[in-house]
């Protein structure tokens, strides 16, 4: 049996889930799920593999080793180092990997990429401590987001490739009658992969936000290079070593997904983008470097920073809706592209069925909600994780110096298991409409600013011309006014931000799911890019057909 | 009944072909498939609109009155004016007829669409006649290229436009089971138009070249601008009337398609152009301002310049093959985007079943061959047309002092009907490869160079080099060496050039039949854009999903 048949009844129900947006996985986000010695046998990997080097790839004549990650829980660094490849030996194993992947045909492509998934998948642990260990990411939510939920991303992205690349007949006999004779000719379609391509990962989602660039460069027969963030490698270069076994097993080159670490004292990345045979970059970070790689003359997918609003209204539940909001807020320290920066709420308050709230009410509350939520031993540490950067840390701690009102500052809690993990809180701000230079940017981490409007219509247009002039990856709103609801949908969505509304219970606005939600829309600042429409891999090919007579 | 329901049928035919790539059409390209009195109407109607101001718009409040369109046939400007409009006043129409457009139903939308070409094809001969006197192609040509293959491009580009729009749900029940609980949903998926489109003509195929981007633009939900090359204005401009009647007897703004003619001593395309609130660009012409479209942070959809070859290897029949080279070099003058200009033969000849025929013997076989088609009274003014500009007209006179061996001059022959037309037939150069700088590069018109080469791998190399740097829409090849069938295909196809092979009869590589033929790949200088693949209307919008809770 093909790698192709053993996995057909995967990529069709994901194919199917993509078209009808429908809950997919084939990857239980729960680690309960998974074997039983799973996690201790992952504890001891990660333990063996710490100060070593890591010889898992498949990739030789390296130049050297290097490593520099840190682990935000022990703040030490971890000690593993990396082969290092020169941009000419990558591209040159690259340009030879690629001619027998891009006249491999997408069954066996799909069938090589969903038993590689599978490979990875036997690694969820393994990548869920060195997710951890370099991201500062918590336990639940390294297995979750560089595990299933990352495969789960891969996957969407196969399903559509394949989806795209089969949308055409192979062959055909066309006729066209002129009445006396007929004109006949053989025409074939082919999906030409366009080269070479470059996946440049970011520090905080090192897998989940690397794996679809990889897995739609793969599919559509693009050979990949992986350019991890210095500081993030380890996650990925599992991921990467799994894809290599696959491909080796199957008869292919290795080389069809190489890794390409480098050290922030040499930086490649630069050389990899504007190399001539690379065609294809896909970027996670930050805005600076993600507007340059877009004014290259490429094809380019990206990820970039954002300022996510939400807006308050009216609600059924205030409580609820503020413990919601603390969790989002929190949830690894505010450190994910989906996290909300900036709550807009009128300087009328907030009508509840009890009556109208305070703005200052509303502000205290959620200062609240996000003090219980931090001071439970039982859910501060593991919401929180620990802060990936030092910039981060440093950005949080200075934040009281911004200006404004602040409410609640940061601090550090306990965290039982690491002692020296590098923890800080959301810190509240209240701010009023006029201070937008101190709102109208990303403060990434754990800053939350509560913004005083003149009304519902102001806070509208606030989260609106935010998203439009420096992008926004989602909207959270609460209202139970039908009118209002319809009002912020259309003005966000003619911005290209989504919007989630009324989320309470364990709905949170961070959370995206495969198969369903589109991650970014590509239609603002915040990035060209979507996980995953078709876009995302039809760019990556070029339809060619030829004509027989 | 609906427009959608009336057309239902034509659409899902038009799906169907698209997918498996068949001869389709709804539009008969033979003008005795239409009504008996037709031509007879449409010279009544040319002859009345010629030397008066064209009022058959929609748009109102005119800033002024312009046109400057001459007759490549008479010789002589046909006096037809065209109402001038400020920026100003087109954005601002654009603006406020987009916003119920982009909320109307991909159904209603197609529906209306599907009957502006119903209403487009009653004036297939007005629009020939117009074609005639602003291009120069003769009649069959302006019928055909301008009527009912046009027509079929803009239907192409519904078909697609509507199956993207409809791929996934409109709307789901999301569940996610966590044990003891359901996480629940409710969301939508909208494609919001990206906003105001620019669709930029050239003067050769004025209406061919501009529906496309037209019909994309309006599937899609968006308001769109059509900016004619200042010479060849009323083809479209009947094709915009009668899109703009459509739109009003059902209610619709007619503001949605804006005609926006302007002066070659006033030009607006720049303005329009980098305008912020144009989103979406589509252009065919030159190569220089192509490229500077390109640059623009837009959408962008461009058909330039390309240099298109033949490679000559070996052959059944050398006259048919000739004959047929003659034919697509000389049709409309070697003024069609996908006319060959670069016939490579390798130094050792051209094998045939009679032995192999010299590179000389095979030079002046396709300046014989040309000879007896262009003085052939019955078959020479309808193939060759008029020369639309006098730039090509002293280019193809001049070819003689480019270099190389002129094998054939150019010369004028007599149009029975139009004494005063602008003729030149084909001029012959022969070539060694050395001389690249006379032919590599455009030279637009019924200019052929004959390249001698060292070998048949010489001449796929010259073939693809040049296809690389300088672009190609085309590539005919003549081969039965199955061998060297397969190198010349991959060889092309990997600069992303499609290749037709051995055409003779009436199978010419001029011609891409739509729904079956992609006109241009995208991949290579020629152009970005592909008639029709997925990406030429999933890039004029975007995504967005809302989630409720």
């Amino acid at each position: 049996m093909s790698l192709y048949e053993k996995h057909k009844a995967t990529l069709d129900a994901a194919i199917k889930a993509l078209g009808e947006r429908t809950y997919y996985t084939p990857y239980p986000e729960n680690p309960k799920a998974y074997a039983e010695d799973a996690d201790a046998k992952a504890k001891a990997w990660i333990s063996a593999t710490m100060n070593n080097d890591f010889k898992s790839l498949s990739q030789i004549n390296e130049a050297g080793w290097h490593g520099e990650e840190v682990s935000p829980f022990l703040q030490v660094g971890i000690g593993v180092k990396y082969p290092i490849f020169s941009v000419d030996n990558l591209i040159a194993n690259s340009k030879h990997a690629q001619k027998n992947w891009a006249v491999t045909s997408p069954e066996t492509r799909a069938g090589i990429l969903i038993e590689a998934l599978e490979k990875v998948s036997k690694r969820f642990f393994d990548i869920a401590y060195a997710t951890m260990h370099t991201t500062g990411q918590a336990f639940m939510m390294s297995f979750q987001a560089s595990g299933p939920h990352a495969n789960d991303r891969a996957l969407e992205a196969v399903a559509m490739g394949y989806s795209e690349l089969t949308r055409f007949v192979k062959e055909t006999e066309w006729v066209k009658s002129f009445g006396k004779f007929d004109l006949k000719m053989h025409k074939d379609f082919k999906p030409m992969p366009k080269g070479i391509s470059l996946v440049i990962g970011c520090s905080t989602f090192p897998v989940w936000n690397t794996v679809p660039g990889i897995f739609a460069d793969m599919i559509t027969g693009n050979a990949c290079i992986v350019k991890p963030h210095p500081k993030a490698i380890l996650p990925i270069a599992i991921v990467v070593e799994e894809i290599q076994n696959t491909l080796k097993e199957n008869g292919f080159d290795a080389h069809i997904c190489q890794l390409a670490v480098d050290a922030s004292s040499a930086p490649i990345t630069k050389l990899l983008a504007e190399h001539k045979d690379v065609k294809i970059i896909d970027f996670t970070g930050s805005s600076e470097f993600g507007n340059y790689i877009e004014t290259l003359p490429k094809t380019t997918f990206t990820e970039k920073a954002g300022v996510n609003s939400m807006i308050l209204d009216s609600v059924s539940d205030l409580k609820a809706v503020l413990g919601n909001i603390a969790f989002s807020a929190s949830l690894y320290s505010g450190q994910m592209c989906t996290a909300p920066q900036n709550i807009f709420v009128s300087k009328e308050g907030v009508k509840t069925p009890e009556g109208v709230v305070s703005f200052d009410d509303v502000v205290n509350g959620l200062s609240a909600a996000i003090t219980g939520l931090v001071d439970n031993p039982k859910a501060g540490p593991g919401t929180l994780g620990a802060i990936q950067a030092e910039a981060t840390y440093k950005r949080v701690n200075d934040a009281k110096n911004l200006g404004g009102n602040v409410v609640l500052d940061t601090k550090t809690i306990k965290n039982e298991e690491f002692a020296d993990a590098r923890i800080a809180t959301p810190v509240v701000i209240s701010l009023d409409k006029t201070q937008s230079s101190i709102y109208n940017t990303e403060a990434f981490g754990p800053i939350v600013f509560v913004i005083k409007t003149d009304s519902i219509e102001d806070s509208i247009s606030q989260a609106k011309a935010l998203a439009e002039s420096k992008g926004a990856l989602t909207c959270g709103a609460y209202t139970t006014d039908e009118a209002i609801k319809t009002q912020i949908a259309d003005e966000m969505n003619s911005a290209f931000v989504p919007v989630s509304f009324n989320f309470t219970g364990a709905g949170f606005i961070n959370s995206h799911a495969a198969f369903s939600d589109f991650h970014m829309t590509g239609g603002n600042p915040a990035g060209n890019a979507s996980y995953t429409n078709p876009e995302f891999v039809t760019k990556r090919f070029v339809w060619v057909g030829n004509r027989y007579m």
